[in-house]
């Protein structure tokens, strides 16, 4: 597996309208897209810095994975991104090191990308995720 | 406050060397620095990803508050460290802007950049850490 970069972090938040004065007026950066995934009942907000997106994700429903999360650990970091050229071709290749995935084949993400999820007991206690732009 | 890219991600480990087979052989990055802080009372290994360094965060002592994390929450990502070009008058902005800061003015951290961080009250639950390049 070949990775070129860090496509995103994955902060889970109560309200993205409550902490866009921070990611905004604070830090300086800018909100370029919200966007609803509506399969993984998540509100998402981007941000740019440098090679790497900072998403924002809200629950839209309380059996929202991120709901749980934010239930469970309170708001914060909740998963990387790592950007890959083939996530299918990867996934087969972590298998046969006995990675433990969440996802078996890639899926539709937010932003149009290809994206699977390894089980943060095969990485760490990290919540990973590998993402492909399409061409 | 210009950010120019995320500098590293800082994940709480147990243990460095048991975590090299998941980022060496299995993502098929390479850890080109392995440095203790002593101050910080930990133990840290860097693996570069595009413009970002992953960050492995080692405690070397019981009252590391790296080993207060892995403690109370298990290992995983800790914080995340925002590129900017001047770390103090970056505090003195937040400050105004009534961001809770941990520290007031930089320090020095690992591999010989300025540091600072700001409060998880201030930062939507997320640890983060402002990093100056020495010119």
């Amino acid at each position: 597996m070949k990775i070129t970069h860090i496509e995103h972090i994955g902060i889970a938040v109560k309200s993205i309208e409550e902490q866009l004065p921070y990611y905004e007026g604070v830090l300086g950066l800018k909100c370029y897209n919200i966007e609803t995934v509506e399969d993984q009942k998540v509100k998402t907000a981007f941000f740019m810095v440098g090679q790497t997106k900072i998403e924002l994700l809200e629950p839209t429903g309380e059996e929202s994975t991120i709901a749980k999360f934010i239930e469970k650990r309170g708001e914060g970091i909740h998963h990387i991104a790592y950007a890959t050229e083939n996530v299918n071709g990867a996934l087969k290749e972590l298998e046969s090191k006995e990675v433990r995935l969440i996802d078996r084949e890639s899926r539709a993400g937010a932003e149009g990308l290809r994206i699977a999820f390894l089980h943060p007991k095969s990485t760490g206690g990290v919540l990973t995720e590998l993402c492909e732009h399409p061409e």
